[in-house]
C-alpha cells in the first residue's frame, strides 16, 4: 500500500521530430512517481514553450496542448510536492527568461540547504514566485555574469547541497545533471527515428524508454554533467568522482516501477531477492503467502519461492479508484481500505496466512488490512515487511512523514506486532537488504532506516 | 485483457439510513461491469429523485448529487451499452410516472425481442425516447391497468424474451427479477444498521456487499421475483422452476470480479481450476508461467501450481491509465499495448516462458503481446487461453465483436497459433471449463463457445 | 426593470442550407424570450438530430453543436418555465420517435387544460417524462392512428385549450400552428440563399429575420395551420375565424423587443404611444423625464416629446452582469438594484424628475430606485407606469408572481404610492393602453389588467 | 460602437471587513475597462492572498475564491491587454515576495521605456516572468536595499516614464500613486461601516465608489504618493507640482461610464455637452438624431437638445452578447455589426437622420452601420463624430490599432465620408473637445487627435 511519495520525474528529449509528444509519454509511463502536477517545454527555434497543470499527464495535456508545444526537444515533469505548496506557480519545468535567453529546468531531488540560499538571494533583491527550492537554482544561473550555461551550473553546484537529478533545456541544448551523491536516477537513451536519425533520451526511469521505443544507453554517473546541441553529446563533471555515493535504496523497495531498471539493478529482482532474504531471515510455518498489492507482490513471489508456500492473490484490489471519493457518513469498518483492497473469505477461511507488504510506516493501514484479512476468516496472520523499520524521514526528495509519525521510531517490534494485531511481525534486515540489491552502506543512502544522512542537513532534522 | 465488456451492474436498497451513498458504493465496487454511465434513483417519502450522468460513478456523482438523493431505499445502475446508442436517454435507471406512481427500473442482460415488442407498442401510440430494450418494460408496465406492480411484472414477462436481472424500485417497494433461465446474477444481501434495523441489499456480485459492510444471504432464484416492503420480505415466480438453466459461464472466464461469488461460486477459485485443468490438458515443458495482467492472473497462478512451472510477473501492467491518450503520429511498434503492458526483459531474456490470458478474441491483441515479449528476448513462447475457442457472438448482454471478427469462428488453432506468432497455443476444452465451474451443459449459457443458444434468437443472429 | 418572463421564443427553418446556424441565430436574436435553456432540432434527409441543454444560446451550441446538426430544415427553441421544473427533460424542442416518424415540437405559450389531458393519458398508460404542457401534444400526436399530421394537428387542436404558437418539424415537413384566439406571436418570413433558392422562415419575433437577414412576409393568423414541404407553401385551419381575438398586450407593453414588429404593430412605436398618452392622462410639472433603463426608455422618448420636458439618462445601467453574481455579507443599502442601475447625482441633484417604467409589479424594485435616486439628491420623484396596474397573474404563457404579490390586486394607487414612496404615481389607463396599440379589449388579451380571461381556466385559477 | 480598449481598473481598499467582496464589486463595477482577466490580492494579517484568472470578474472569483481572500485590506485589477500578451502569468495584481515583506502591485497605464528598464534589470541577473511593463516597478522595488517602500517607490519613479495609476499592497499599508502628469485617473473615497468604523477606497473610476455605498472625497493628485497606515493617511509626492498636466481626454470621449466623475468632471456631462458643441459646429437639418448605442447616447441627447431635432432610439442594441458566438458560414451582410444592432426600419423608412458616434477608428464599422441604416429605409445620413479625428496611436495605456490602420491618419474627413457612404460627415474640434472638459490642451493629453506627446517616446513611435 502506497504510504510515500517520491518528488518527482523527469523527462528530457533532443532532436525528436514529436518531442512533446515522447515526452508526454514519458511523464505517462513514471506517473507513478508524482500525481499532482505535470508540464512539458518545447523548444522550437530557440524559443521555449511551456504547458503545465495540475493532475494527471493524460488530463494536463489534451491534444492541442502537445499540437502548440512545437519543436524538436523538450524536458517534462511530474510532481509530488516535497518543499514548496501544491500551487500553478511550483509547477516544473520552472522557466525564465534569462539574458543568455530561455531556460527550463525539471528536478528530481531536494536541496538542504535552499532556505540558506533563497535568503542570502532575496537580500541582494532577487524576487521568489514559486515556493520550491528549484528556484534557488534559476536565480544562480541568472546572477551568474557567464552566458556559458555548462559554467553556470558547475558553478552553482559549489553552492547547492542536496539531491538533484536535473534535467535543463536551454535555447541550444538539453543537459542532464546529477549531485554527486548520486541520490536519485537519471538514465540516458536513445530512440532510432523513422527518418534514419536518432535522438537522446533522459529519464528517471527505464520504463519511460520502453513506452517510446528508446534504448537503454547508461546512467548518467554521480557528478557528471552530461549535455547534447547540435554538435552532437558532451560529458563533463560538476565535482570528482567519490567513493561514497548516496544511491537512495528506497527506489528499489518501494518507488520505481517494478520493470524499470533504476542503479543498473532490476526493479522486480530486487524486491522478488527481499522476499526471498526475508523468507530465509524470519520464515515462519503457513497455508499460504498473500501480497499487500501492487507493491507486496513481486517480494512475495520471492518468499513463496523460497520458502515452498503456496502464493495467492488473497486480497483483490479495486483499480477504478476515482479521482475524488464520496464516504459514507455512518461507520463501515476500516472503509478507507476496503475501497482498494478486498480480502477473499473463499481464499483466506481457516487458513495460516502470510502477508507481505513492501514496507510499514505509521502502522494504521496495516492494522486495518489485518483486521480485514481476520473478518475474512483467516486463524493465523503473519505479517513480513520487506525492508527494514522506518525509523526517519527523508531529507532527500522524499516525502515522508515527520518521525513523530514514525511508529518503528517510538515502538519496538513487538509494541508494533500488538498495535496491528498480528500473531507475529518480522522486518528484513539492513543487511539483508543491501544484500538484495548487492550493495553496501557506502554506496546506498539507507537513512531512513539507519539514521545515517549523508549530507549536512542545515537544520532541517529540527523541522520534523 | 479486457476485450468484452458485460452490459452493466445493478444495485439496491431498502430501508437505509444512508441509501444512495451505499449505492454509490454498490456501483463504484461494480465498476468493472459498465464504465459508460451510472445513474442512482433514491426513493423518499413516496417520491423518487434521480441522478444519471456520462463516466465514471467517481466522476457521475459529486457530493452534492448524493445530498440530493435522499430518501431511505434507492437502486443504481453502471452501463456498457449493448443495445442503444451511447446517449444520455439510454442511461439507467430508467424512469416513467406511472398512474399508478412513479417507476425506476435498473437491467442487467438483454431482451432478445425487444424489437418486436417496441414496434407493436410504437403501432398503439406509445412514445419510445432511449433506444434500449429496457424501455420496452416500461411501457408494458404503463399499460397494464392493474396497479399491482408485482401482477404487472408477473404480465410482462410473459411477453419479453431473454437475459433480465432487474433491479426495480416504485413508491413503496424494492423488486429483484432474474428470468427464467438464471442468464445473469443477482444476488440478495443484508447491511446491520448503526440503529439496529436492516436493511436489504441487491447487487450483480457480491463484491458490492463486501465493500459497504453487507453479508450474502442467497441468490434471487432464476424465475424469481422478489420484493421488500414495509410489511417485509416477499417471494413469488414468474415462471416454473426448469430444470434447463443457462447461467452466463463467462461471468466465471472473465466478467466478474475474482473477489466476488456468482452462482454460488468464487470466482478467484474456479479461475485457478481453469488454469490447473488447462495444465492438466496442455501442458509444455518452460522456464515460467506469466500471465497477461490483470485477468490472467489467476488462472495463471492455477497452472503454475499444477504444474510445478515457477510464476513471474513478466508482464507489467500500468495502471494509470488516464480517460483520454494521446497517441504519437510516428508509428511506435505494438504501442496500443505497450501503454498499459511492459514485458521485463530482466525476467525474460532467454526464457520459455508459458503466458496466460483469459481467453481470445480477435487474436491482434494477442500477437502484439507475443511480439513484445519476444522483443523481450523470451526464446519460446507458449500460449494458454483458460478458456475454449470463442465462435459465436452473446445476444444476452455480453457486448462482443461479430461473428466476422472473431478468430476462431473461422480459423483453425494452428491457424490461429501462426497469426498471434506463437510457438505453441492451447484452449482449455468445454469439459475442463465445465469441470472448473463444476457444472454441466444444462446449467450454463456457453452459447459464445459451443453456439447452442438457449432461446429463439427473433432473427438476431442475422444482424452479427 | 424586468419583473415577467415571457415563456419563450420558437424558430423554424426550411429549405436552408445553413439550417441549424439560422436556427441558432433566430434563437440569439430572441434571447431576451427566455435565458435558462435552448434547443436545436435539425432534419437532415429525414432524420431528425437534436443538441439542447441549460443556459443561453451561446453556451449551449459550441461550434461542433452546430457542424453535428446538419440538414436543410430544423426548429429551436428557447425557454424561461412557466411550467415545468427547470430540468433536462423539459427542455425544448421536444422529440418523439411516432410510428409515422420522428417529430419535434416548440412551443410559446401554455395549454389550461394540460392537467386534464396528462390525467387521461396516464390513465391510458402513456408515459410522460417532461412535467410541462408540450408533451400533451406529443402524445395526442402518437395516439392517433392516422399518419397525416396536419390532420392529426387538427384533431389534437379540438382537445388543447389556451395559448399555443407551434413551430414543428417531421420527417418531412415544418408546420406552424397559432391558436384561435392568437395569443402569442408568430411571424413567417423568407430568406433569398445564395443559390438563387428561397428558404422559409417562422419566428415568434421579427428581430430574428432581422439578423439572418430574412423578409417578413405576414403573421401566422390566429387559428391557421402553416406547412411547407417539397411541394411548397399550404395553409389550413384548426379553427373558424373569429371575431374575438386575445392578442397578449403585454408583447406589446413589455415582452417583445423594440425593434420587433409583432401583431403588425411597430413596439418602438407602441411604447412611445404609451408614453405620450401617460403623458397626456397625467402630466406633471418637472425639470426632466428619466427611464428606468432600459424598457422604460421608449415611453419616456414618448413622454418628453408630448410633455416638452427633457429628456435626460438619470440612471445608468451596467451591462456587465455576469451568470452569478456574490452578494456582499454586509449590507449595502439596495445593492440588488445597484448592481444593474446607478443613478447620476451630478445629472439629478436638486431635481424634479419623472421616472418611467414600463409595469409595476410587487413594487419593491420601484421602491429601491425611488431611494436611489433620493439619495443622488433628486428633490422630487414623480412615478410614471406606460401601462395599467397589474391585478392578475397570467395563464396563457407569462411567468407572473402569484396574485397575492401583485401590490395593485390589493391596494389603491395611493396606497402604492406611499409603498414605493413616490411623491406621486400615475398609472396609463386601460383605454389609453389600447389606443396606442390601436386595438379593442375584443382583439386583445389585457386579463392581467382587467380580470377578463378570453378562455375557461380549468381550475387553474385557484392554484395561483 | 466599442473599438477602444482601455488597459484597465484598478481598486484598493483598507480597513474593512469584507475587503475582498468590496473588491469583487469595485471589480464589477469597472468591468468595462477591461473584461481579459481579473485579480484580487487581499492582506490578512500580514499574509497576502491571491486569487487571478482569465474572463469577466463574474466568472474569475467563484463564491468560495472570496471565502479564501480573508483579510481587512485588498487590491484588485481588471485587465485589457496593452503591452504583454495574453497569459496567465500577466494577470495583476503582480506580486512578489521582497525582502521586506509580500508586495502586489495593480496598474492602469503604461510605461514608456519599460524596455528599457527590463533589459538593464536582466544583464543585473533579474528574472522576469510576465511580459508586461509592470513587472519592471516590482525589481525596482525588489532590488532597492531600503525597507521603506515609499522610499522606494519615490525612487522608482525617477526611473520610470509614463503613464500610471498604482494600487499597491504591502504587509502593513495600501498605497496610491499617480504619475506626476496625471494621465489615468485615481479616485479616493471612504466608507462608513456598520461597526462605525471607515475604510479608505481606491478606485479608477467613482461608479466603484457607488456600488459599495462609498463616498468620494478627492482625486489622488498627478504626482501624489498617498497611503494608509495603522496610524491613518499620510500623502507625500514623487514630484514637484507641474502646470503641464496630461490627463486623458479619452476618457472623458468614450472610456469612463457616463455614470463616472473623472477628473473631477461629470463625463456624462462632459459628453452631453460635446454633442451640444457638435451640433453649434456641423449643425444640419433632418428629421432626428439617432445615437450607435450605447456609447453615444450621452452626445446624442445634448446634440438633440441643441438642434432641437427629435432624439429616437432608431437602432436598437442587443445586450445579450455571449462570449463565443458562432458565425454563419454563408455571407450575411454586415452580419458582425448586426449582432449588436439593429436599425428600426419602421422608425427610419424615408428619413434624414443624423447618426451621432463617439468616435471614429478605422471606418468599417461606422460604414456598415451606415449600410444597415440605409437598409432600414433612411433617406439621407449624416454621420456626426462627437470627437476629433483620431489620428495617431496611444502609448499611455489604451489599446489602439497601429497608425496605419488610423483612417483619419492617412484620408480627408471627405474621403472619410465617402469611404464610410455617409451624405454627411463632421467631427467635434478640438477647441470643441476641450471647450467641452472645460479645460485646456497643457491640462490634457490629446495626442491621439492633435500627435502632441506629452513625453519621450523612447522608439515606441517607430513600432506602430
Amino acid at each position: 500500500m502506497r504510504a510515500w511519495h517520491d518528488k518527482c520525474a523527469v523527462f528530457g528529449i533532443w532532436n525528436d521530430p514529436e518531442a512533446s509528444r515522447m515526452a508526454y509519454l514519458g511523464l505517462y509511463a513514471q506517473q507513478h512517481r508524482g500525481q499532482e502536477s505535470a508540464g512539458i517545454v518545447s523548444l522550437n527555434q530557440g524559443k521555449q514553450i511551456a504547458h503545465k497543470g495540475m493532475g494527471l499527464v493524460g488530463d494536463v495535456f489534451p491534444a492541442e496542448s502537445l499540437d502548440r508545444l512545437e519543436g524538436t526537444a523538450a524536458i517534462g515533469h511530474t510532481r509530488y510536492s516535497t518543499t514548496g505548496a501544491s500551487s500553478q506557480l511550483n509547477i516544473q519545468p520552472l522557466t525564465a527568461d534569462l539574458f543568455s535567453g530561455p531556460v527550463a529546468v525539471a528536478h528530481n531531488g531536494n536541496l538542504v540547504n535552499a532556505h540558506e540560499i533563497r535568503q542570502k538571494l532575496q537580500e541582494q533583491g532577487a524576487i521568489f514566485h514559486a515556493t520550491n527550492d528549484t528556484e534557488c537554482l534559476l536565480h544562480l544561473l541568472a546572477r551568474n555574469p557567464s552566458r556559458d550555461i555548462i559554467r553556470c551550473l558547475q558553478e552553482a553546484s559549489q553552492e547547492i547541497v542536496g539531491a538533484y537529478s536535473f534535467a535543463i533545456l536551454t535555447h541550444d541544448r538539453l543537459v542532464g545533471v546529477r549531485d554527486p551523491l548520486g541520490f536519485r536516477p537519471l538514465v540516458l537513451g536513445r530512440r532510432k527515428l523513422e527518418n534514419g536519425g536518432t535522438s537522446f533520451v533522459l529519464a528517471s526511469e527505464t520504463c519511460a524508454f520502453d513506452l517510446i521505443g528508446a534504448q537503454y544507453i547508461r546512467e548518467i554517473e554521480p557528478g557528471e554533467i552530461w549535455w547534447v546541441d547540435e554538435n552532437g553529446e558532451h560529458s563533463a563533471r560538476i565535482a570528482l568522482k567519490s567513493d561514497r555515493l548516496a544511491k537512495c535504496v528506497f527506489e528499489q523497495v518501494y518507488f520505481a516501477r517494478p520493470d524499470s531498471k533504476v542503479f543498473s539493478l532490476s526493479v522486480y529482482e530486487s524486491r522478488k531477492k527481499m522476499g526471498e532474504i526475508l523468507s530465509q531471515e524470519s520464515g515462519i510455518d503457513a497455508d499460504m503467502v498473500i501480497p499487500v498489492p501492487d507493491s507486496g507482490v513481486p517480494a512475495s513471489i520471492g518468499y513463496a519461492k523460497q520458502s515452498g508456500i503456496p502464493f495467492e492473490l488473497g486480497i483483490i484490489r479495486n483499480h477504478y479508484i476515482g479521482r475524488t471519493f464520496i464516504q459514507p457518513s455512518q461507520s463501515i469498518r476500516s472503509f478507507g481500505v476496503k475501497i482498494k483492497l478486498n480480502p477473499q473469505s473463499e481464499i483466506l477461511k481457516g487458513k495460516r496466512v502470510i502477508v507481505i507488504d513492501d514496507s510499514l510506516v505509521r502502522g494504521t493501514t496495516s492494522q486495518k488490512i489485518i483486521r480485514l484479512i481476520r473478518q475474512a476468516g483467516a486463524k493465523e496472520v503473519h505479517f513480513r515487511i520487506a525492508s527494514p523499520p522506518t525509523t526517519g524521514p527523508c531529507f532527500y526528495g522524499v516525502d515522508t512523514p515527520a518521525k513523530s509519525q514514525l511508529i518503528a521510531a517510538h515502538q519496538s517490534v513487538d509494541e508494533i506486532r500488538k498495535f496491528i494485531e498480528a500473531d507475529s511481525l518480522a522486518y528484513l534486515s539492513i543487511e539483508g537488504m543491501m544484500r538484495a540489491v548487492s550493495g553496501t552502506s557506502s554506496e546506498f543512502c539507507a537513512a531512513c532506516f539507519d539514521g545515517k544522512y549523508p549530507t549536512p542537513l542545515f537544520g532541517l532534522e529540527k523541522e520534523l
